[in-house]
């Protein structure tokens, strides 16, 4: 079979005649195929609902330091919730607020605290200074861009690269001083499944930003979401690589049980240092007198420790990992022999990320759309959904069965083939 | 008994030697009790430990339309959530945003949200204005002061009376297109326990608000809240009267379970126009994914509909009934033989305001705690923690229990007397 980037005008034009044929098919077929949701599955959530029977009527409700549970205060959460969400963030007990259910909405409601109250230190808040940007390692997860775009930041992009974001740039970026953070996720990153490589980790301990009021998001979403038990990633400890440096006011870190227990009742939690969680605190405590704190007791008591996140985890990755292969077996059938796009092979995570040919992205993604198979658009991968290459698409292989994601990944590959083929055409 | 209005200084000097003397011995005795604490005791926090099992491993979790409730989505909240939310909001179920576990953040989210960005045809947000402003009703609940001064307005006060906010000195501000807004609490209203009467929801609802971004923040907290079964405020359908006079976007109305099910694990909600409802939902979007839905089913299931909570609520009244009378039988006779002291005598709610001698307030307090009786600070019920006559203090009867209670108001009256002395002597 001979490569498409060795294909001249003729060859592509019959190539095409014969996949459009083969694509009408598909869609006379009425498919109903999706790609597109990062969320488990049903059998995932199922995983989890002894949880449910943790606490009943019938249970002690007072936190191991004294709380009731089911009444108000605790504003940072009880013990035994910050102990078991230390584990997942790589901190210390003591270096954690526990929040609600949602990570996004603690990273969301951080970012707004600066965006109009003065970190540490600073005279003015973020919203308040002349041009405040934040560097987005791009494909990155299209949330964080809608955050920091909410507010109105400036949102110049770096390349991620196998081992996190391209450092050299960072480096650059950071003399500035309107750059007032970055977002990051060390581990299984959103969507291409990298994760930091130590080099990296020291290297953003080491920045020295000019802004004195630089903030690192560091949004650990899958710490212990391995797909396998022989190769995984491991969970960086960057709060203490910072405190290192002496920089640990640099960074917050950011994780949730909602790819671990549920999607829509976890718990979400922020690592930081003293002087930041102190900053937390003060502006959180205007805005609550606490966050669900019988939701943070049923998780400490049915997870208990990390070997007991982790036995779940592997529950988890039983599910996952057929469909990872599937949809990698797919690519490599179809688009190996003939040299077409690039795709990253993730040890861990929600995602495979694939670049396509530069300038198709958003025809492949169409022209799924009319054979009846939803993909995230493409462009989400990037600050205001533009891909300035037009060439990354994310694929999210969690929530279909194994027949469907074996379907929506031959009308994927179909897909992908027809519109590098139109390229040439012309 | 004499009158302390009538007494003269060498009169009144006497009297404070007795109760001086009285005092010291209250000192002596150690006593550690608190009237501060504005939440439900553990006795109360009982009665919802059912619904601890209303949802177990093996509850169907799917909601009524058609959410997995474990899962993401459905940022809104569940059907069942919002048609029992709307019997405490005293709205429609289709006007319901459901959040998650605390109607304050809700409200400082909101409040967040309107200082950055415009509210609909608006072109600047209040935080971009000329002095905002918003209107807070004295005495007050001093959360809802610390989330409006957080962000920076200023806060004109109008005076509470028996049926609400003096309406004559609220039209008069809204002239002003500066004032953006103001605090109310319809029902049972912390600290006081009044109830607006029809002629003032029909005033607000009349209220044609120089500012077109003016928004009345409602809090509805005590809706159901109620001590007598004969005698009972009435939840008024502010949404509905708001909306007779075309005026349904001047008005956030919120609501928690707080105080019916857990104050640390409760359902929250705002009740709104369609068009704040789309405000809402555009940027809440951003923040989150969803609130905790499997909490929200365990509520909807538990209470089932507004029977199942006014069954509920008569647990409560139970308990806090006894407690209303003990501290409202202490004052009736230790202060009012001497016509000393003004207070209310709510029907629902959790606090009793009362009114000492003005330019005493602060003494009673400092007082109190020298006796070992903490008090909500003198001051806290109004903005800024100032309350320029220094004369009204918070009563909270729910936490401590009826022996606790009784020590607590003779401490407490004591301290009201002898301040008053004081100030007589001079």
């Amino acid at each position: 079979m001979k490569k498409y980037s060795e294909l001249n005008r003729e060859e592509a034009a019959g190539l095409l005649a014969g996949l459009l044929a083969e694509f009408e098919e598909k869609k006379a077929a009425g498919l109903k195929l999706d790609m597109a949701r990062g969320k488990p599955n049903a059998d995932q959530l199922d995983f989890s609902r002894e949880m449910l029977d943790t606490l009943n009527s019938e249970s002690p409700l007072i936190s191991e330091d004294g709380l009731h549970c089911a009444n108000y205060m605790g504003l940072d959460g009880i013990l035994e919730a910050k102990r078991l969400m230390a584990l997942m963030l790589g901190v210390n007990a003591g270096e954690v607020f526990v929040g609600g259910n949602s990570s996004l909405n603690l990273m969301h409601d951080l970012m707004s605290f600066c965006w109009m109250f003065p970190l540490p230190g600073c005279e003015k808040p973020w919203g308040k200074q002349e041009s405040p940007k934040f560097i987005c390692p791009v494909p990155g997860y299209d949330r964080h861009f809608a955050v920091s775009g909410h507010f109105g930041l400036e949102m110049p992009t770096v390349p991620m690269t196998p081992g996190g974001p391209d450092m050299d740039a960072v480096e650059e970026l950071v003399k500035d001083p309107c750059v007032k953070g970055m977002w990051c996720m060390p581990v299984y990153s959103n969507p291409q499944g990298h994760s930091f490589s130590s080099e990296t980790v020291d290297r953003l301990a080491a920045l020295k930003p000019a802004a004195p009021d630089f903030r690192i998001f560091c949004d650990n979403s899958y710490p212990v979401h391995n797909l396998y038990d022989d190769r995984q990633a491991e969970n960086p400890r960057m709060l203490e690589a910072f405190g290192k440096r002496g920089h640990e006011n640099n960074i917050f870190i950011f994780t949730s049980t909602s790819k671990v227990s549920f999607p829509g009742a976890g718990v979400a939690a922020i690592g930081a240092s003293k002087e930041n969680l102190a900053y937390i605190n003060r502006h959180i405590s205007i805005q609550t007198i606490g966050y669900d704190k019988l939701n943070q007791l049923r998780h400490a008591r049915y997870f208990k420790d990390l070997a007991g996140i982790h036995a779940h985890m592997r529950k988890h990755a039983e599910v996952l990992r057929p469909k990872f292969a599937t949809v990698l077996e797919t690519l490599e059938r179809e688009l190996s022999p003939i040299d077409l796009a690039e795709w990253t092979k993730p040890l861990g995570g929600y995602f495979i990320s694939i670049d396509v040919v530069p300038g198709t992205a958003k025809r492949v993604v169409a022209l799924c759309k009319e054979a009846g198979l939803v993909m995230t658009p493409a462009g989400a991968t990037h600050p205001y959904g533009n891909d300035p290459d037009d060439k990354t698409i994310r694929i999210a292989p969690s929530f279909p069965g194994l027949d469907e994601l074996k379907a929506a990944g031959e009308v994927f590959c179909l897909c992908v083939k027809i519109a590098a083929l139109e390229h040439i055409v012309g």
